[in-house]
């Protein structure tokens, strides 16, 4: 029984990098469709959303099924309930890749970032993509290392969010009201992408030691303001 | 024993309520704080949205001690793992009311919000409390007609987050950048407020007939755009 249960589990695990994986992939197809508009791959980042938020259902039914039938206690309790959460992360965070591929769609033929930002945006749809691929790395490894350089990275995100937004805040904005528009929540959009990336990855680290990140890291939140993660 | 569990189950259920005022409330001041650019207000809504992180912590140790311990199948698991979703929902929500807040010290002794759009923005706020009162009140009677009713009220929101857009877009737009990026996010945490609330309602709508609210809903969800919730 006890097999069968630790197997189920696994499964469950790798659900999870399964998830990750495809929405790591979301945001960098994402971001080439908006960068390029392009909106075949817009439309392909917007249906294959489903799948990862089947895969979340599916995922959920399992976890419960299996609190259910195995009643676990103690840590495996923890893994479960622990794994409901990084499923609502990763589904979220499909979501705003989605998002970012309307954002492509809704402005075609245009592109919805000016040229003088699109290094910015790359960057950030990049390291949105690589923040992911950790994260999925450390569903897997249970890599505490791992899951504080993510924690690093997201302080990279911060910053290239608030380069977007000194653009957007610089008198010599060209580019008119709907593009400030579209700059302001597609950062928002990366940026909360990412804190989703952050946030498995330091429940990941909660398993581990049963600490919080927060007190393991490095330094303490970003000042608020309009660039704050919401 | 049974008794004992079934205390505990209520008195989660009762710590979801008060979060939900909590944040009700906690929106309906950054609201007026917002519009009056009161920073005494503003500091006063920042500083409150500690106690409810510290309610849904309580909240979410208290579920998982009860999973543990009781270990409850069919309905009642379904209830617990319901209630550990509604508290994040709820955490959320009170993130969001404080990032309004934080929008109003920032700006301050100005509001971010202009003249012509004082109107709409209290409206939202107004909007905005009441949805949470709702969900609070559903959480309590567990009322499915209530419920839908959010649906219906979230559909108000959006209009009304449509019309902040159309503002944004107009022409005659004169309040320049930074007023937009700023009116751009607070539509957004008004309308993600609002999403959170009506996420609450569907899960209870969920554990009492079974049936995800979509399915029991009146409309398809709303063409995506600028307006398209993350």
């Amino acid at each position: 029984m006890r097999d069968a249960y630790h197997e189920e589990l696994h499964s469950i695990g790798e659900g999870l990098v399964e998830m990750a994986r495809l929405v790591g992939s979301a945001i960098g197809r994402a971001t080439t469709a908006i960068l390029d508009a392009d909106l075949k791959l817009a439309e392909s980042v917007i249906a294959a959303d489903t799948k990862v938020d089947d895969l979340q259902r599916d995922l959920e039914a399992r976890a419960i099924a299996l609190l259910a039938r195995q009643q676990p206690v103690a840590t495996d309790l923890r893994i479960v309930v622990t794994s409901l959460r990084m499923s609502a992360d990763l589904e979220r965070s499909g979501d705003l890749a989605q998002h970012v591929a309307k954002l492509a769609r809704l402005r075609f033929p245009a592109s919805a970032v000016p040229r003088d930002l699109q290094a910015t945006v790359l960057e950030m749809g990049q390291l949105a993509q690589r923040l992911m691929a950790k994260a999925g790395e450390v569903i897997i490894t249970k890599d505490v290392d791992l899951a504080l350089q993510l924690e690093r990275d997201d302080d990279a995100m911060d910053l290239l969010h608030r380069t977007l937004f000194q653009h957007l805040m610089d008198d010599r904005w060209q580019h008119g009201i709907e593009t400030a528009v579209d700059v302001t929540l597609l950062g928002r959009y990366y940026e909360r992408f990412a804190d989703h990336a952050v946030s498995v990855a330091k429940r990941v680290v909660y398993l581990v030691t049963g600490e919080h990140a927060d007190e393991l890291s490095h330094q303490a939140p970003a000042e608020p303001g309009a660039t704050e993660s919401a």
